[in-house]
């Protein structure tokens, strides 16, 4: 495979092992193991995860869940707050598949059934476990019983649990605090639980996000787990504690542009068109856009070295380097750098390729 | 036209008249007009150019240059450092179409003729006019002697001459910063071509970023300018100084999915997959990732409300509002953005429709 441009590439076997890594987890916890797509997007990558048994996930948009269900996906949970504008292809999808929606307030499912809705869908009801972004809080009581009376006076709908999202993990830079936001986040939840249980004795609990599912063990009443980012992992996954760097499943092949000893910058063909703009404040206050590793023919060398991407224009890497380091490279020389956020990464190159040169393509953007 | 999901509008009159100025300004100031086609990466909107006599345009790569090329633009500028790994594709271009290449170094450029250069091409010296990332420091007579050596030893190379990008005015805030910032560049660039005109009495000074394009009226002894992002402008240029509100001409619409009256916050479709994480750092410090105006039927309401958005998840958008405003909107409404980098934004959105609802594709992401 000749790389002439920004490449991503996808490590198959780093990717395989992330994801029967997390499958043995949710086996050994005794969760059903829905992961989230988004970070891939693509048909081939969730084959793999079928061949690890898995045969439900979740996704960010109603539009991801009909990629999904075109390539035979058929209980997708739409893990982002109902929409009812997209009442006509909620209602596509509710007519083929299990469609499980996730639900923030009683007014945008009524609003979902004055669109028209007409054929069964499965409610989740979304729960703010800290996070503080989208979700009912748990002690609202009023707010899920109007909820839930929308729900049972609806032969459409029905209800399937709680679920929640302790995107507050993200702010974790070790292992013990993820595990606090854990059992916080658990101990919420079943709380929950015990008070609508006897209402609705099926009600599940679902939680899921990558630092908490990669290092917990206890999901003792929990019932589902929906990680995502764990697919690929990437260093802010790594700054956090949720995995090491070895685990880190894609890297950018970037093409050498230009070399600045004197300023000591190594400028490579990679900007945020590739890696999108999300950056890892470091311990130190300065943000990095990557981390450069060495490209070898089969994979890439690690530990990482110290180089890192220290900006981003468009279509411009700078990599902050060594007078050493730049006298290593010469432009046309490939540099490989470890995304700080592999989901928009990914989300922007559109593509991947496997280490053997095989071409994954992803959803549409348009 | 139905919006559902988040959806970036382009008002063409809006547009159209910021080319127009554009190109009367580089009428005026008897400059070629070569618009960097970045931004919007449509050959619909580069028609709109052609519509206003411009017959030559920049690139940001090898790709765009070849997707332009194909929609028939003969003579492209690609304003990034040369990459002779893409040799393959650089020779189909230059057999059909004048190619001008940036070069930064002889090394890059001898790469080139190593790697089988085959047509002719054009070479434009990037000089570094304080921007600091990438081109050859205008004072470097060795490393620009170097390329003009092995550019006249060639008789594939012709010298263009000499280009810079004064991307350091985007860190200006005022109208007389950015005039500053040009001066010091134009006197850079006109002392350069002292230096070299009685050997390339043709050689020609080509500069242009938005800011400086928008703002300045001395080019003289310049032969061409190339901004890019006055085509659709956004809220960084206003903070620069470049442009009013009044010119940004595109707007994301996105559905309110939640609405947190006791946070002041209120939650849309929206997120880093459409916006990108490009932010704008305010005068207190603070960063916002969008400014919220109101959606009508034609278009949006200037100015902006006091609404800003303060977070983007992948999909997610959280703004920051009073109770009243919160009070305003609910699930299923929609919410105009005006973004903070509109190149990066339509970058990952792939797509934007006029407010007539006429559907304008960018080029393909892969």
């Amino acid at each position: 495979m000749k790389i002439v441009r920004p490449t991503l590439l996808l490590d198959e076997q780093r990717c395989r092992a992330n994801i029967r890594r997390m499958a043995e987890r949710a086996r050994r916890n005794n969760v059903v193991f829905r992961p989230h797509l988004k970070t891939h997007q693509s048909h081939t990558v969730a084959k793999w995860f079928r061949d690890e048994g898995v045969a439900a996930c979740t996704v960010s948009s109603v539009r991801m869940a009909s990629y999904f269900a075109e390539d035979g996906w058929k209980d997708i949970t739409i893990a982002f707050p109902l929409n009812h504008l997209e009442v006509e292809e909620i209602n596509r999808l509710a007519s083929t598949i299990r469609l499980n929606l996730c639900i923030v307030s009683a007014t945008s499912l009524e609003g979902l059934i004055a669109a028209g809705l007409k054929h069964k869908v499965s409610c989740y009801i979304e729960i703010d476990g800290g996070y503080h972004r989208t979700g009912v809080a748990a002690n609202d009581e009023a707010a899920i019983d109007a909820i839930l009376g929308v729900i049972t006076s609806s032969p459409l709908l029905d209800f399937s649990g709680f679920l929640t999202h302790a995107g507050q993990s993200y702010a974790c830079r070790t292992g013990p605090e993820i595990l606090t936001v854990h059992a916080q986040s658990m101990q919420l939840m079943k709380k929950l639980a015990s008070r609508y249980r006897s209402r609705f004795p099926d009600l599940k609990l679902s939680v899921g996000d990558t630092p908490t599912c990669s290092i917990a063990n206890d999901f003792n009443d929990i019932q589902e787990i929906r990680p995502g980012n764990f697919v690929f992992y990437d260093i802010t996954q790594c700054a956090i504690g949720s995995c090491k760097e070895e685990n880190i499943a894609v890297v950018m092949a970037c093409p050498v542009v230009a070399v600045y000893p004197t300023r000591g910058e190594i400028v490579v063909h990679g900007g945020g068109v590739h890696f999108s703009k999300d950056f890892l404040k470091q311990s130190d206050g300065s943000i990095i856009y990557g981390r450069v590793v060495q490209l070898q023919a089969d994979g890439w060398l690690l530990p990482s070295t110290t180089m890192v991407v220290k900006s981003l224009s468009q279509e411009h890497g700078v990599i902050k380097a060594t007078t050493e380091q730049c006298a290593s490279v010469k432009p046309g020389d490939l540099m490989g750098v470890l995304p700080v956020h592999s989901c928009m990464t990914a989300d922007v190159m559109g593509e991947y390729y496997t280490l053997s040169g095989e071409r994954i393509v992803m959803m549409p953007k348009v």
